[in-house]
């Protein structure tokens, strides 16, 4: 670019390419050069960002230094918002016609919004912020959009695993699992050349019964000698006997739903006591 | 928030709530109270993040004027990024181990990028930046990020198409449609209650052979009175013998594709002439 730019031009310009460029490592030299400045400018200029930031409870900068050094922007939403994130997202669901034969609710409005979406997908950045990832993975078709807004402030890639193995990908891994809540047989693939071996991977779906799709999904992960570091749902069902799964992050749970009288009681899930931040 | 800030932190905070909010009219009182700033402080803001998102290529802020005001972004790719960008993706399509068996490439790396999809998504609400949008369409599975990536930009919801028609979402239109090019008949689902009738509806997906799935999602939309107002696809096959759709836009286009061979050439698709900005 060259031109040389003032100070408030400046904000602008490093606020929109932090916050479209998360946990990237960014030489303050790019910015110098770009803009003609200094480097303490920079670092005066990234200090006001940083404080907004945290002031806001919109994310954190660190500032790693050194020759190889720079600023990464850590995309967070502090508590008190995600709180607020989740008991809108209860309330909606509370509403009695979302219900749905076979005990599940109605979630594509919300899923289908970006603006939500962004927030949940935030919040998920958030629980999971400390643990390294490598891949989000998730499985059509209702936890695509939240898998996709997930990566999205972490700057990983998505890996969809389909429900059916004509997948035309090259080479692919199926596998046969129970579906926890039908006891039905199903398959899940995953193209080979989707995922690297050994990828660390954090899982994200949308809704959560006993959870078997979950459990088909880490059964297909050992098959790419991958590492399942976390697993995130939307909502989890409460009615459940046996969960095949115990170690996993939910935003909301929904603690009764009683189709004959129609009534739906949701509750924040577990992912309170999961935010360091 | 209450707390006065100075111009410098007001800047970080006002491009972020801009970036956060594409085509909403926010009043500048909103900001105004938010910051304790006069409206002519907020204004002189506006001013400055306008001029650099210009001077960028990232996108406008129209400024509405009245009580009933505000400011709104809209954002935009300028044409020379674009077309780099498009430029980029058409030499990556081009390694021939993307080959997959029917004349398809492979292009799910690329797809589940969340940097490359939101480029994407940006294009694709610059070339329908003119065109009034309630809802961006899509169908599973591999479209679904893309169609995400679009709204993300537009702010408008996303509404996804099954292609089965055991989808519990309550009331379900189902049509058949015949495959342009393998001609077999198959089914999509849309759920009643997923989209209002009489909505104008943008369509996006990742891949156009000779347009039957289109064509089957536009009439399929007939079912609920919408109205199709654009049809975008990140790739187009060259070696469609009758196409069932004429008015679309094309990010790529396979040129040549011999499989014997291994040899793939992608051109820039029909985006540029449809780009008024």
């Amino acid at each position: 670019m060259g031109r040389k730019l003032r100070r408030s031009s400046r904000l602008v310009d490093m606020t929109q390419h932090l916050l479209e460029h998360p946990y990237k490592l960014i030489p303050l030299t790019l910015f110098a050069e770009q803009f003609g400045s200094a480097k303490s400018s920079i670092s005066e200029d990234l200090s006001i960002i940083k404080e907004l930031f945290e002031y806001k409870g919109s994310g954190l900068l660190k500032t790693v230094a050194g020759a190889a050094g720079g600023v990464k922007y850590i995309p967070l939403l502090k508590r008190e918002l995600a709180e607020t994130v989740v008991q809108e997202i209860c309330v909606a669901l509370e509403k009695s016609e979302r219900l749905l034969p076979g005990g599940y609710l109605y979630m594509s409005d919300i899923l289908g919004n970006p603006e939500t979406l962004n927030k949940i997908g935030k919040i998920m950045a958030t629980v999971f912020a400390e643990r390294e990832i490598d891949v989000v993975m998730t499985v059509e078709t209702k936890g695509i959009p939240l898998a996709y807004a997930t990566a999205n402030y972490l700057n990983t890639p998505v890996v969809i695993v389909r429900r059916d193995s004509k997948v035309t990908e090259g080479s692919v891994v199926s596998i046969n699992y129970v579906s926890g809540s039908s006891k039905r047989i199903q398959t899940m693939s995953l193209a080979r050349r989707v995922m690297p071996e050994k990828s660390k991977v954090l899982i994200i779906d949308d809704f959560m019964k006993a959870g078997g799709t979950a459990r088909g999904m880490i059964d297909l992960l050992k098959e790419f000698n991958a590492k399942v570091v976390g697993l995130g749902v939307l909502a989890e069902a409460a009615d459940v006997e046996e969960r095949l799964i115990d170690d996993y992050v939910s935003l909301a749970k929904i603690a009764h739903l009683d189709a004959r009288n129609r009534e739906i009681k949701v509750n924040p899930g577990n992912f309170l006591s999961q935010m360091c931040h």
